[in-house]
């Protein structure tokens, strides 16, 4: 078949991790789409039947069985069409891989499994390919699971030669990719779970360029789209001819379905905008915790700051007004410009907002502990008794009711250990433990802008975004008040406290931070780009010492290469200055 | 030299992750003494300079310097003596990995890593012999930092022909131990960060004899030893000669210099006794967690209950009881017989006890929440509010005075959720989160048998085992009281309340729990093997559904196959039933 003839179908679909029969049902309904549309051919993200990562389930012998059972009901949907999807497949020969060491024979059971793609035609599965690079850094940890085969196959398909590789192998110079090219592939399929950071669209889109300019073949990359627990995967799958140009593209943070062929198209020119991108996968990663693990609601603690602020605009767009309940909880030193300006937050966004004050409960620590803390000045203890109380009343209101508690700590706070364990770090979710404060500031702002120029629905008077699509919140308002963003940080818990007491202005601390943690550089190479020697050392004590707080932190949404997480394996006894 | 004239020392030391500085110090001291002994050669454990495991700090240049220099310091140290010791190799040939991806080029820093063992003799690096099979199962990550090389040399040191593997190389049949013995070995010596499980200490020497006799060759077997995070060595460094006898022996979950030649030694008999080792690893690990990250005291909530009755007589074992601090904290439903165990537990242990009632507290919180909680019953909400309060006490104490708090929920109720996050699952480290309920029963017995067993020592009262080592306790008493052990388990939340009202009895759950967690049974496999159908399925719907609160749990010892934390990855956002 002439290339240019050739319609290929992707199936942009967010799938949920073990939801085997849900994953399955969505494949099969854009199989019957693509059928509707007369694709040749139709295309699905990695491991699309169990989702991705599966970690440990992996481990599970009835997990693996049931996603391969899985597998054979879409190749009974495979009449009249071709689909490559990903699944994993377990090799028949059973080795045993050591007959001593209880641990490995528990879990692996003696079988091996790879990260595998199907090639299914007509009823049939016409061959596999197994992913040969497989990631085992940062969050990733394939080689837990998965072994490699040097075998490299090209599939026929519809008198085309058809190239299959899976994700990282598309990363990978003089890999799989050009491997196939020079077997004479005509076209090839990367199948990806590729999660967001910011900045990785672009660097996606010229890897997938280069290598199929260098190839001089056309690639159709297929991304997974969806949160799953700290990650958020993009979607923004992409299709480029063979000179490398992109040609075709799906949507970001969306399911989507592309009909596309590989020639003759016009080039499509993407740009992107990092502050939109990191809220939308907020969005997202927000949106599929909560769904996904099965809750209608949620509660935010409203201090009046810009971080709660911010955690609370992004949980309305990503779940609708009616399922967020703002809860103020004022104590002694809290601000009566605090209470107003939460107040005000929660009726521009048109949240509920409840306000239970601290008050009573902390007196009544106050007076228990008295005979403990005699003639003890008071300190930081007192500080995290007010924030546990409050972590206490949001747990309190979740048991009883059922919504998930979202915390509202960012990343420089989570850094350096400026949060109270058990308090302001009570929850579900940590919304932005891995946006910086400076950036906070930009996505309030960007939140601001946006609402200002988004239309009004008439109907509804919600915001209406440029696309189309309808945002969730009140249009034409400035949702974060000038006030939120102009006064400077504080915990509020002693009087006249300013985060600036404690640490450095995070104009300052967050490149360090950055420095330090996404980028891994020393202190020497810090202090020689230009910091202060005395306050680069007491941020590096301050981020290695905290370690202990963040092995109990509630996972939080991913945007940067580096966040704190599973992707970030520090020990907490560590003695390395 | 003839095998049986060279005479071999094994530093096994209790290194520190990340202190270089305190672990090289080690290090030539143990040369120093093997000089003094005029020993051939001395072997130290697996990565004894960098201590194990290293984790994300081998990401840092910083470090695989410093470990680099480090050895250079030891090197300078072998004048007269063959050294055998665990370091972080790094190619000299920077290999650019990924010009694309940001995270892996941060992180890698194209180095690539071996984890090595340096031989060392006369001030020479005379070789290096790099691991080649890399464990990456459980709690292991070793194929996120290291790479592997095929070569297997031999060394030699003193006439004789020395083959060198690390850790799991002597697991691997067919591996590197073969392989140095059919080039001509006269000996091997393997060096290991092995941690402990129950029984993993008869089933290395199975696996060590089983080499030594199938290759006839002699092996020395040169364990870590102590605790680090979630895991503990456990030492118990091994010398087999050819015909796979045990001739020598260090001590477990101690520091130990021992001095032995291959051949011509007496057969030595070991047995083990489970639940011993258990408690002492346990020990060991409180101890050595407290210890390294700079702790004094420790602070334990008592309920009465065996619990936390076990948890704080083996913190005073490991600790002594001036260091730690009990704190009782009776509310409305705490009953009258609990309050006079603790404080018996308190006393025959001779710890201070405060008692810190919560009702006001509670009190408060109810007040607060009137209003909120109107029209609705009384359920776990209230349950958990007295546990976070506990919580929270707690906190305060060791906030304000620097106790660092042991939580002390076992193994049973983390796996079934039958814990209040934030509250009694509060702390630094959880000391019993990997023994279930009916060994914590069998812990107990232990402690007030070998209690009663032990001698008196004439000065101090203390007890003395039958090894001759003081054991910081009042010697002769039953220090868990009869009634402890006796009662039936109950949180006492509410009135009445019983474990049994909302858990199977723990003689069926621990089973099933087993065959769940430790040996990764599916559902049909436990029902199988004679449970309860509808009972079996409750269990696994908790322990799945619960995952969420084991991610915010503190570190807990590892003294299982297979504990809660770093070795069980599970997804919390996960549909698969």
């Amino acid at each position: 078949m002439n290339l240019s003839k050739y319609k290929i179908a992707i199936g942009q679909i967010n799938t949920t991790v073990g939801d085997l029969d849900g994953n399955t049902e969505k494949i099969v309904n854009a199989i019957e789409k693509a059928k509707q549309h007369n694709a040749h051919l139709v295309v699905f993200p990695e491991l699309a039947i169990t989702g991705y990562p599966p970690k440990d389930l992996l481990l599970k012998s009835s997990f693996i069985e049931k996603n391969r059972e899985k597998l054979d009901e879409i190749i009974k949907a495979s009449e009249g069409i071709t689909i490559v999807v990903g699944f994993v497949d377990v090799s028949e020969t059973k080795v045993p891989r050591d007959v001593y060491d209880i641990s490995s024979r528990f879990y692996t059971e003696s079988r091996i499994l790879y990260n595998a793609a199907a090639v299914i035609q007509n009823g049939k599965l016409i061959g596999k390919y197994y992913k040969s690079h497989l990631p085992n850094y940062d969050v990733f940890d394939e080689s837990r699971y998965f072994e490699t085969v040097k075998d490299i196959p090209l599939f026929s398909v519809d008198g085309l030669k058809m190239g299959v590789n899976i994700c990282e192998d598309i990363w990978i110079d003089e890999g799989p990719t050009e491997r196939q090219a020079k077997q004479g592939a005509d076209f090839i399929v990367n199948i990806s779970a590729s999660p967001f950071y910011a900045g990785k669209g672009n660097i996606r889109r010229e890897l997938i360029a280069k290598r199929a300019r260098g190839n001089s073949v056309p690639i159709a990359y297929v991304n997974l789209i969806g949160g799953q627990d700290d990650l958020v995967f993009d979607g923004g799958s992409y299709v480029f001819d063979k000179k490398g140009r992109l040609i075709a593209h799906c949507r970001r943070f969306e399911e989507d379905f592309a009909l596309v062929n590989l020639e003759s198209q016009k080039e499509v020119i993407l740009k992107e905008n990092l502050i939109k991108d990191i809220h939308d996968a907020l969005v997202l990663g927000i949106r599929d915790y909560v769904r996904k693990n099965g809750f209608q609601n949620v509660i935010i603690g409203l201090s009046g700051g810009i971080d709660s602020a911010l955690t609370t605009a992004l949980a309305v767009e990503a779940l609708g007004a009616d399922s967020v309940l703002c809860v103020l909880m004022p104590g002694e030193i809290t601000s009566k410009s605090s209470v107003e300006d939460a107040q005000n937050l929660a009726k521009n966004l048109k949240v509920k907002c409840k306000t239970i004050s601290i008050s009573e409960i902390f007196t009544s620590y106050l007076n228990t502990l008295k005979k403990e803390f005699k003639n003890r000045k008071s300190d930081a203890t007192e500080e995290n008794i007010q924030a546990r109380i409050r972590g206490n009343i949001l747990m309190a209101i979740s048991n009883k009711f059922g919504h998930l508690v979202l915390s509202t700590g960012n990343k420089s706070e989570l850094a350096v250990g400026y949060a109270t364990l058990y308090g302001d770090m009570a929850g579900g979710l940590a919304v932005i433990s891995d946006v910086p404060k400076t950036m906070v500031y930009q996505l309030a702002r960007y939140i601001n802008q946006t609402n200002k120029t988004d239309a009004q629905h008439p109907i509804t008077g919600l915001s209406y975004n440029p696309y189309g699509r309808s945002v969730i919140r009140p249009a034409g308002v400035e949702i974060i008040l000038q006030n939120i963003l102009d006064k400077e940080p504080s915990a509020e818990l002693r009087i006249g406290q300013k985060d600036s007491d404690d640490l450095p202005p995070y104009e300052i601390l967050d490149p360090i931070l950055q420095h330090y943690i996404e980028e891994n550089k020393t202190k020497v190479e810090i202090i020689n780009s230009g910091f202060e020697k005395e306050m680069v050392e007491e941020v590096i004590y301050k981020v290695d010492h905290n370690e202990y707080k963040r092995k109990q932190a509630p996972i939080g949404i991913k945007i940067t290469p580096k966040a704190f997480g599973f992707g970030r394996r520090m020990p907490i006894t560590n003695k390395f200055k």
